[in-house]
């Protein structure tokens, strides 16, 4: 574990885990422009799992989980909605109008209880594929792996048509209103999962393409990007 | 499809799939003791996908989503919040506090983001167990499926004892307070889930066994399921 300590640690500390969903929570907490203290934790390279250490700030052992005055507030929708509305003041991020309060809601629970599983299968799918098996087996193991694949790709290419949709009906670059919202900091997460295991093109999708350069462009988000590239040497 | 109408459509239709998290909104209906209008559908035997008509509610094409009086809500998260908060009234199921309503948020999130991706991979890794293999490709076909286990069962036992220390500490037989809540309608699904995948016995988690039976015991879930049966045979 390393800490970054940018305020006293009584305010909100952010815990950080690599290649997990906490990173989008980083890049709020630079959008927001709040005091916040980091703690990073890596993975096990062989099992994937995060430290153990993690399960002293929450019984699961997972991230993101923020504490803020030593309140545990753990689930990427929960910390969202509660930074955003505990913290997000006069901030563009504070959605104007109920409708659009809405359509935030429907966005975090969309890009968790839908995307993320189905790209969760495929990410364990791929990781059969790529296990080193001897040279006999190797022809069983792509068969599931395809088969897996052949069950949850379609899914994918469906809720990825759907967004580009709402990309383009929405037309300003962002998934609701006319400014960064809850619904894009939940899920530039599953997108850039999509982009690295393949499903989400260029070609295919050049408006969520074009979307996870922005948003990547942003100065908070380069911000929140070098904040962990200096913990994590 | 078919339809059972308890009231004139316009009000809300709630489109339910087999084998699905669509119950539960059902069951919530029952509890709320709302007119509705049930839609059932049918997943095709084979590749287990949802009929079709699906897609004419919700581009998606899954479900649980609803309608009401024409305005399309989905994802299970975002229905019942809007079930609750809209229809709840004075109805028990509408948290007393503010502490109490964000326990129930947590759960919604936990829920579908925590628990249910790691029981979906489990049920894929039985999927992949099951499948008709010659008998030379079985032993593979096995360790691929008990490799996938060793990664997400230890996980998905975590979260079980989780829940069942929380039942214990509340000491209500429900989740949240005193009474029924969105938080328990939203885990009947994923722990019937793991009821029927064995990684929830009686033996060890003897609260989560009997907060089941109870939730399966009472009347408006009776009523839930009599309901679909009459539509489905």
């Amino acid at each position: 574990m390393s800490t970054a300590e940018t305020s006293a640690s009584t305010g909100i500390v952010l815990h950080w885990l690599e290649q997990s969903r906490s990173h989008r929570i980083l890049w709020l907490l630079e959008e927001l422009q709040l005091p916040y203290t980091l703690k990073t934790y890596k993975r096990d390279p062989k099992t994937y799992r995060a430290e153990k250490s993690l399960k002293e700030v929450h019984p699961l052992g997972k991230s993101p989980v923020i504490t803020d005055d030593g309140k545990v507030i753990a689930e990427s929708i929960v910390i969202i909605d509660y930074l955003i509305h505990k913290y997000g003041g006069t901030s563009p991020l504070v959605p104007k109008t109920t409708d659009l309060e809405d359509e935030v809601k429907y966005y975090l629970a969309f890009a968790e209880s839908t995307l993320q599983p189905n790209l969760l299968v495929l990410f364990v799918s791929n990781k059969i594929r790529q296990s080193p098996v001897p040279f006999f087996i190797r022809p069983v193991v792509t068969r599931v792996s395809d088969y897996i694949n052949g069950s949850f790709l379609p899914d994918v290419r469906t809720q990825l048509d759907y967004l580009e949709s709402k990309l383009k009906t929405n037309g300003t670059d962002y998934f609701v209103g006319d400014g960064l919202t809850g619904a894009d900091i939940i899920l530039i997460f599953p997108l850039k999962l999509a982009k690295s295991r393949a499903a989400l093109t260029k070609d295919q999708y050049p408006l969520l393409w074009k979307w996870i350069e922005q948003m990547e462009g942003r100065d908070a988000y380069v911000r929140a990007s070098k904040k962990v590239a200096e913990l994590m040497v």
